[in-house]
């Protein structure tokens, strides 16, 4: 089949239009209402493919906005794509910039904020297969307190 | 242990450079000499992990140099991250600019040149175990030949 007739998501090439939005990419929301806490991010599901064994979105938080705090067994492997902000991996609190590689390691509590003034994109691949986040409960949430720097990171 | 005892490459955060080189990111030959034929390009594994199934890696082709021109089993999952070029998939020349996004399909001929006067770096997510690549024989390279824009893009 020529190209041309095929629906955009299916196409070899998709083309970016200039503002984090890509022909043929959906925007999606970045989870069901009330599943978990975040704020002003979406998210884009750039590469899925039966014969990959990995994902590749891209998640787009506005000024302001913040991704869920979560940990699970996958690990996450990212790329800042645009803007400024700060992420939570584990106990320590990291600024980012645009193409700065992070890793999340398997249930290490983590968190990206746009904390910055500004918006923060991030490409982030994933296991295809993998397990559903766990949202830090209570006596976690003031245990993770105890370090000055995450406590004003979750404040921030 | 304390993140700024761990090597460069262990750490969580490996930042940008600037010039697409990263902490802890060893610039590598982008294959073994005489393998098979490429030009003016370098390989950078950026995530690698034994709890990832795929990696993601970034090749950085100088003005007027080449991947090389194969096939295999295993699907390309590519965002361009700068410079200009084009790219062979199948039997389709494509023009490539920042942040398109190019799926290469199993068993698709491909190549990525650098070929609009600029450099030309991309992201390329793979399985983490995957087929090793195929080179065209003479009767396949005449077959591709065939098509004009192909033989137009293998001669640039």
């Amino acid at each position: 089949m020529a190209e041309s007739q095929l629906a955009p998501e299916r196409r070899t090439l998709r083309r970016f239009d200039g503002d984090f939005a890509w022909d043929g990419v959906e925007t999606l929301v970045y989870k069901e209402e009330g599943e978990a806490p975040f704020s002003k991010i979406t998210r884009q599901l750039l590469h899925s493919d039966s014969g990959l064994d990995c994902e590749l979105r891209f998640f787009d938080i506005e000024a302001g906005g913040h991704s869920t705090l979560e940990r699970h067994q996958h690990v996450h492997a990212v790329m800042i794509l645009h803007g400024e902000g700060e992420c939570l991996v584990g106990d320590e609190v990291y600024q980012i910039s645009p193409h700065d590689l992070v890793t999340v390691p398997a249930m290490e509590w983590h968190q990206f904020k746009a904390n910055a003034g500004a918006g923060l994109g991030f490409l982030c691949m994933v296991n295809r297969e993998r397990d559903r986040p766990q949202l830090p409960s209570e006596s976690e949430l003031v245990q993770l307190r105890k370090y000055a720097q995450v406590a004003s990171f979750l404040d921030s």
